[in-house]
């Protein structure tokens, strides 16, 4: 249960019609979907609540189906899509629901078609790596299954206790470790897909290597389950590193940042795991909401470095991370640092950067950005917003609606997140940062999402980052795996 | 010049007809093109020999096209494709014309569309590691140019001085380093393509991360020019790693590569970069071959393998593997190994790997598979084939035409090569090997075309990889893109 109901999504954006063309859900519908699937396999409205089916996790957007559905089988979700599709009834696909763009629940009375009961995995090659599953893997038994397996999952998010591997796909996840085990259109091997019209289309057995025609699996890969819902997944598992070591540096400005970010691809190179950055308000805001907690450098610094390194040696890799401390100090580039000494250490370091998004969002609420641009302009944005809402007298003490506007993200990934943390949403605030954001990433030729996604937040905002003809390249592509347009549907392009 | 003149694919191949749809080339095309070409950018084949660009370099395909156009910029592609598109004239991308499956040459009167004349280096951005180039720059100059600014392009074939970087992404290239860089779906950032109809859609500015949208770049990826020309490419660069190590290595079965290959994935972990097999077939021929070359080895093996790592600290690697190769010896997994002492006795190594395909090409020709299997099934489709020829009576001293039917490869990728020395090519010993071997790869849920492609060779043969449904889909991408089929017909779906 969601213990703070959201405003409906169909009241807080009027000016979003349902569309008309879509059957609205009858008792002979049901009937059909229990002909085939049994009592725990189907939810309805009648009694029972919906809410945790209907409401995103932040809690923004809330939609009113009537319908959950949660097949145990590719065959009956092969079913359901068929049948939708001829009645033309509208299917939200769900995985963990924790996506940050209101893109895995209803806008209206969508039925909602949930993976969590598909939840097995279904084979691991050790000596390829090749790990295959269900889309309804929650990440943590991914993980865990790999990790009692001598491997890892190549990819790790801070929702993994309940996104599932299916959503992670669907959505092209990013993640902490994208530097080191490079993005999903690499790693996924292979997907089972249901499409629209039923039809089942899979390449789950692929190889690492296969050039047997068009990589179809690619497109669905990030569609956010616009044009077919994934059922099963194939994904290269990396072997689980033996050494695990990180230090956490201050700086005095983002151009050292960057230097130090090419020394580090120089010097630890293969065992270069993570590189974060944060700003001295993101660890500002983080000292407050870890108030028993003492900060691990002795000062304050403009900026802030998290550098993580794996490997197969502990020693080899802790004197490589040692000896560029060392020369970075000598050579000025950082001011202080604190490395981990052991695993408690080590994950001490990483809560400092993994407690910034909910230090922003203690305060009341926060505005949301996930952003990618050349490096040199990374945090540029960050610095031209907060001068904008600073210039309008918004930020400091109570009663000023924003308590602070930071930005931290994965240097690495070339990817900024911008969290404006405040005591309040206002109209004046939302004005001054859109279109004025989106603007900003657009004069810069970045991109307005770099791993959220689109979702319905930002459905139709891709013309900041997509010329004309690449948006018609889309709707082209959902139109003709998706012609009537059922899944998914008030969203995406 | 080409020295060997094949046979016209058009008689070689009687069956596959000239499409009637396609106009033939006439005076007033050529005055269209030179009206907006320089004379450097048409050749002819008025008296000129288009012979290098009609003929494929393995001498087996030969095309009839009148006409090469050679534009120097993306605009001027994208002219002559409208225009061809208008016309329904059909054409033939092209990049360095080194393909292996007759994909890179007309079969009858195509246009040839050379991309060689569009050379330039664009962009490069050493934090990011983002570089940019026009799709003809050769892969050995990539390389040069990358080295130069401290990092490698992340993918090494041995026709490196020939084949361009468009060519290699068209054709999805695997190659040899693959295991430590991934694959080209993972690496490239960006493309800049023009479609058959001479619209341009372009991400080239792509960044490292980017979820806005269908990532419509990846379709491009290993189609082989048909559904669009690639004329630019923004390519993930990795640093240029400090420390290189090889191994050459004996062994008594292929059970015990692949047990060495989950040793060396544990144990060498993140500098792995290459675990490539040859059979002892294939070091036989290339004793042979390199027969004024003392062998690396004291005795004779049933199996060998060359273990490659890269990395940043020399000592470091160097007793990761030599730690390595003491625990095989001590676990009996491995009988003899030689270690590279210097970079000379590196690249001699190397040598004896890269030898295998010239050895096996000089005893007359070859016939040549490359598939990719489960690792336990990979040499087994070589047994197969030997055990048959064998049965056959073909393999042996002259007059049999056989000399030699070898595997070896990539294990990390679960790609074998397979090659049939012959002194001659007979039309039983095509009979005895297809369909067998697709079948045989078939009956594995292998993949009959691991990194070479489909080209005209494999044309017709998915339906040994793929089910009905993915050619089906594969068919209405071609059809979506290409309504006129102009763009390198005969050949891939």
């Amino acid at each position: 249960m969601v213990a703070i109901a959201a405003q409906l999504t169909a009241e807080a954006y009027p000016k979003v019609q349902r569309n008309q063309d879509f059957k609205v859900l009858n008792d002979e519908d049901l009937k059909y979907f229990h002909s085939f699937l049994n009592d725990d396999e189907i939810i309805e409205a009648n009694g029972d609540d919906l809410v945790t089916y209907n409401q995103d996790w932040m809690n923004k957007y809330r939609g009113q189906s009537n319908l959950v559905l949660l097949p145990k089988s590719t065959e009956k979700v092969s079913k359901i899509m068929k049948y939708c599709n001829e009645q033309k009834l509208a299917v939200v696909p769900q995985g963990g629901n924790t996506d940050l763009v209101g893109a895995s629940v209803p806008v209206f009375d969508e039925i909602i078609l949930s993976l969590r009961q598909m939840n097995k995995v279904r084979d691991f090659d050790p000596v390829s790596g090749a790990f295959k599953c269900d889309a309804g893997v929650v990440m943590k038994d991914a993980h865990q299954f790999l990790r009692d397996n001598d491997h890892i999952f190549p990819l790790d998010l801070p929702s993994r206790n309940a996104c599932q591997v299916g959503g992670v796909v669907s959505t092209n996840a990013g993640g902490l470790n994208l530097l080191r085990y490079g993005s999903l259109h690499g790693n996924v091997l292979g997907l089972e897909v249901v499409l629209p019209n039923g039809e089942i289309i899979s390449n789950i057995d692929a190889l690492r290597k296969d050039n047997t025609g068009y990589d179809l699996k690619q497109l669905f890969i990030g569609a956010e389950g616009t044009i077919g819902v994934i059922t099963g997944v194939s994904i290269l598992a990396a072997p689980k590193p033996k050494a695990l070591n990180n230090t956490f540096i201050g700086l005095e400005s983002f151009d050292i940042v960057q230097d130090l970010f090419v020394k580090a691809k120089k010097e630890l190179s293969e065992i270069l795991s993570a590189f974060e950055f944060m700003d001295n308000g993101s660890i500002k805001c983080t000292i407050e909401y870890l108030k028993d907690e003492p900060f691990l450098l002795k000062k304050e610094h403009p900026f802030y470095v998290l550098i993580e390194t794996s490997g197969s040696n502990q020693d080899h890799d802790q004197e490589k991370l040692s000896a560029f401390i060392k020369s970075a100090l000598e050579e000025k580039l950082i001011s202080e640092s604190h490395m981990a000494a052991n695993i408690d250490e080590y994950n001490k370091i990483w809560t400092w950067r993994k407690s910034v998004p909910p230090a922003c969002n203690s305060y009341g609420g926060m505005y949301k950005y996930d952003m990618s641009l050349k490096l040199k302009d990374l945090y540029s944005v960050s610095d031209a917003v907060t001068k904008r809402l600073n210039a309008a007298g918004l930020i400091g003490d109570a009663p000023k609606p924003i308590v602070a506007s930071v930005g931290y993200g994965h240097v690495g990934d070339g990817n900024i997140h911008l969290n404006i943390a405040v005591r309040e949403f206002t109209k004046e605030i939302e004005g001054l940062l859109e279109p004025f954001v989106y603007e900003y990433i657009q004069s810069k030729k970045g991109s307005i999402s770099a791993e959220h996604g689109i979702g319905f937040h930002k459905h139709g905002h891709l013309h900041y980052s997509r010329s004309e003809i690449e948006i018609r390249f889309m709707k082209e592509i959902k139109k003709h795996y998706d012609p009537n347009a059922i899944l998914n549907p008030y969203k995406y392009v």
